[in-house]
């Protein structure tokens, strides 16, 4: 790939942009009118992007179309596809690897993107195909000869937000009898809790970590193992492994089935591989996961689109950095209009913002702006009763992406006062929108609303498989188009390994301590022993 | 009350310590000596601050006296205990209310500070333990004789999140086969998929509303409601109200037993009210929720204590204070080292982002300073693998609160290599708050760490119900101390409203819409109706 990478500073448009942001759009007032509802509206993948209550007119979007365009960020998207190496900092050490999430469902047709990648995938959804086969057919059955009815994931991060995400959005589509658990943080209290809730007999157990050296990982899945064992049971016949081939994780003589992930997949990326696509197989058929990847592949496909206004994932990326670079809001409230999106948010913490909390560009040098923003947000209307108080009238603006549905996802609902719940439910996501937006002048200071919050609204019909896919793969391209502008690389996390590093020496203290109780740990005034003892922890 | 209320900006020390901003203390190199833990270290009720990781000295320490002096907040917190009206927008329209939530936990001595308000609490606490009793004894039991396994608690906002974070907390502690749901969203998703996981015969219903007219509230207990009567099952038999006396919900034909909340409550302050109380008392019984009272009355007394170096809620606050709105960092990241603790930041963002995300001061006038911070944060050690990147090498400066425990809950633990999963979780809470501060240099940029990230330790001996009781408190104290300090009335919600009478409005369309399909709402280019069309809502 021969594409010069500019930082977005250097880009011809920038200060054009700059000069802008000192009288953007005022949405206040009469602003929102007919004509604007229907121009800033676009549609893909199943899925309306509604932008009228950003602070935006004819020129700036022209300008952030300039924006696109000059950063080369579609040509990066395509090559990424392709499996350009883009994982990687220009004459540094680092993990040189290629960029390929968009190959996992890359699979419904006989010319992918890259074909050796999507040959891959699709050895591993055959194999899982098989799996989820002969746990129906009870080929595979528990030691007590019947059904297996729950499954515990193992995993953290990437292995545990993205997966948890979709397994609650999606459960009302799930198989009868069919539960999930999930085990993730290294407090003993997590795997203790999940533990008393299952019958282990009838549970398959999903350890899922792509390097198999996952500190948490590993020893809750100990833990786990160890309750087996407890229990007389054979933990061969329960634990199944997501992991890299050839890591310490990958062993037949350990597991029931493993399934693979690939380097070129990212953890916070991994949600439409085997890491998500073992557990969701099991709580919601095949075919379901099916439908999920399509979504994201419809999504993948449609991103290519040069188009600002024709792009929901581009153009969602080009307003959030005219947000936070241009208008200055350092935060990002992303709230769900469905309480089965409860943990999307949490997911897209981790997707946005390891992905896009950098502070050098892909050749290594400080940058001199801002990237990735913190990502933020609950449910509504749950959030309207919390939080909403402080964006309608605190000291600090912060942007909104509202995500609504037109139905529910169980169609179980009951008119009250001449409306049904889901009614009542888009009311407050519309109103929302628009009182951020317009605000309300009162001769009480203390009932003023001042208005110009920018916000969109991202609406498909309903939460199922399908949609929830595309809308994963929306996430994902918004977050890797605004990593191209940016000039950052969005695919590696060098900022876990301090505190990784740290934790270690501390654990040494902790283990020397075990092993004989007068140890002490101090020496030339060592902040991690003293801060051991000042903690009470030793 | 006397006090006079000045701003944060009139305070004498405000420009003094605007200037020590300039240079704050430098947390890197070998600024983390032996001699800083002992210093910046703080005991109150059973917790530990540590605070050698925050960004200040023994000046900066003094300035903050200073201004904690200056801003009269001790005073103003007794005068609060006492019953004060500080509920209020001086000459304008308000709620003209004290805040006595305080009050529901002063009922352990002959002499609380709100006599009035403590009787009353009393009289409720004394209707509980009968209730819990008659429902132990079986004297109150199910349509089918079994005792009551399951209890629903309908509520939204303040009637939700903090009784719900408790519950999650304490769950180690709850009796065998009680278990609680809880439904809040208007989403009808919500409801279906909480109703589908009970017994409706074995189910009580609690139903929390002060107002007794919170639309989400009322929807969903009729949505329950009908699912009951469906059953053949009298709901007069389930149902348990939570409310203010004489709200529409204070009928005692609809309900088993009604408790009560007063008007001196606020919603997000109600956690140890009866609206948390009588859901609590069901899961863990009546002793636990007198220890958790017992926790939270422990601070309320300990947080009169004048001296900032001894009053853990009033440090936090001014350490809060320097770093939101003198180093200029937006917004706050709280992260509990314990899986239990996993939505106690949600609840956090209600209390703290409702009371004190304000833009007005007592008199109604604008500030000039930032008010309330953002809250965002999810449990260690899940969050490393997620946001954390960002906070250790993303452009934005995020100050953290960790909250910690040296012992487990339900003390289930295996050694792994040579530690504990306990030791190794707050090796990596430890870990953490030193990486964040000290950072470390190095040679390849994508591997260096800036450090100088302010964050404390909030240390207790294990979650308990006692425990959970003065965290909660130390919380509540310390947003009311902040507010004291920026001089805004950190108890009403006005921010709330604007949103509510837009939802009323588009709320009418949809049911003229129901009445007769022909409706067309526009008129005078409307934009509600003109968002519902183009939102495809209608």
């Amino acid at each position: 790939m021969t594409t010069h990478f500019n930082d977005m500073d250097a880009l011809p448009v920038f200060p054009h942009l700059r000069r802008m942001a000192n009288t953007p759009f005022d949405l206040t007032a009469k602003a929102l009118d007919k004509n604007r509802f229907a121009t800033y509206k676009c549609k893909m993948a199943g899925f309306d992007l509604l932008y009228a209550t950003q602070r935006i007119d004819n020129q700036t979007m022209d300008a952030l179309q300039e924006m696109a365009d000059q950063s080369d960020c579609i040509q990066q998207f395509l090559a990424m596809k392709k499996g350009a190496i883009i994982n990687k900092i220009e004459g540094y050490a680092s993990e040189n690897r290629a960029v390929l999430h968009t190959a996992c469902r890359d699979v419904f047709t006989q010319d992918p993107c890259q074909p050796e990648a999507s040959r891959q995938a699709k050895t591993e959804l055959d194999k899982l195909r098989q799996f989820l086969a002969d746990l129906d057919a009870g080929l595979i059955k528990s030691p007590d000869g019947g059904p297996f009815t729950d499954l515990i994931n193992i995993g953290i991060g990437g292995s545990d937000l993205g997966p948890r995400a979709l397994y609650l959005a999606l459960a009302a589509f799930k198989k009868k009898d069919h539960k999930v658990h999930f085990i993730s943080n290294i407090d003993p209290d997590d795997a203790a809790s999940i533990l008393r809730q299952c019958d282990l007999t009838r549970t398959l157990v999903n350890v899922v970590s792509k390097s198999g050296t996952t500190l948490e990982t590993l020893t809750n899945e100990e833990l786990v193992r160890a309750a087996f064992t407890q229990k007389g049971l054979d933990p061969a016949n329960h634990f199944i492994a997501v992991t890299g081939e050839n890591s310490p994780m990958d062993n037949p003589q350990r597991y029931l089935r493993s399934f693979y992930m690939f380097d070129y997949i990212g953890g916070r990326y991994s949600a439409t591989s085997m890491v998500g696509a073992v557990m969701l197989g099991f709580a919601l058929g095949y075919e379901a996961v099916l439908e999920i990847l399509l979504g994201a592949n419809s999504v993948d496909l449609a991103a290519e689109e040069t188009d600002i206004k024709k792009n929901i994932p581009l153009l969602m990326a080009l307003l959030g950095i005219w947000n936070h670079n241009f208008l200055g809001h350092e935060t990002l409230a992303i709230l769900p209009y469905s309480q089965a999106l409860i943990r999307f948010t949490a997911h897209l913490q981790q997707c946005d913002m390891e992905s896009n909390g950098k502070s050098i560009n892909r050749q290594g040098h400080s940058l001199n702006y801002q990237t990735g923003p913190i990502i933020w947000g609950e449910p509504g209307t749950n959030g309207q009763h919390a939080f909403y108080q402080l964006i309608h009238q605190g000291t600090t603006i912060v942007p909104t992406e509202f995500i609504g549905f037109r139905r529910s996802q169980y169609e179980e609902d009951i008119e009250i006062k001449g409306t049904i719940s889901q009614e009542k439910l888009n009311a407050n996501l519309l109103a929302q929108s628009l009182a951020l937006a317009t605000g309300e002048k009162n001769q009480n200071p203390n009932k003023n609303f001042p208005g110009n919050r920018p916000n969109s609204l991202l609406i498909a019909d309903r939460l199922t498989p399908f949609n929830m896919g595309s809308l994963l793969a929306i996430y994902e391209a918004k977050i890797t188009f605004q990593g191209f502008i940016w000039n950052i690389n969005s695919f590696d996390q060098e900022g876990v390994q301090l505190g990784k590093n740290l934790a270690n020496r501390l654990l040494d203290h902790y283990a020397a301590h075990r092993q004989d109780k007068k140890y002490d740990g101090e020496k030339n005034d060592n902040p991690d022993w003293t801060l051991l003892k000042h903690a009470g922890m030793i």
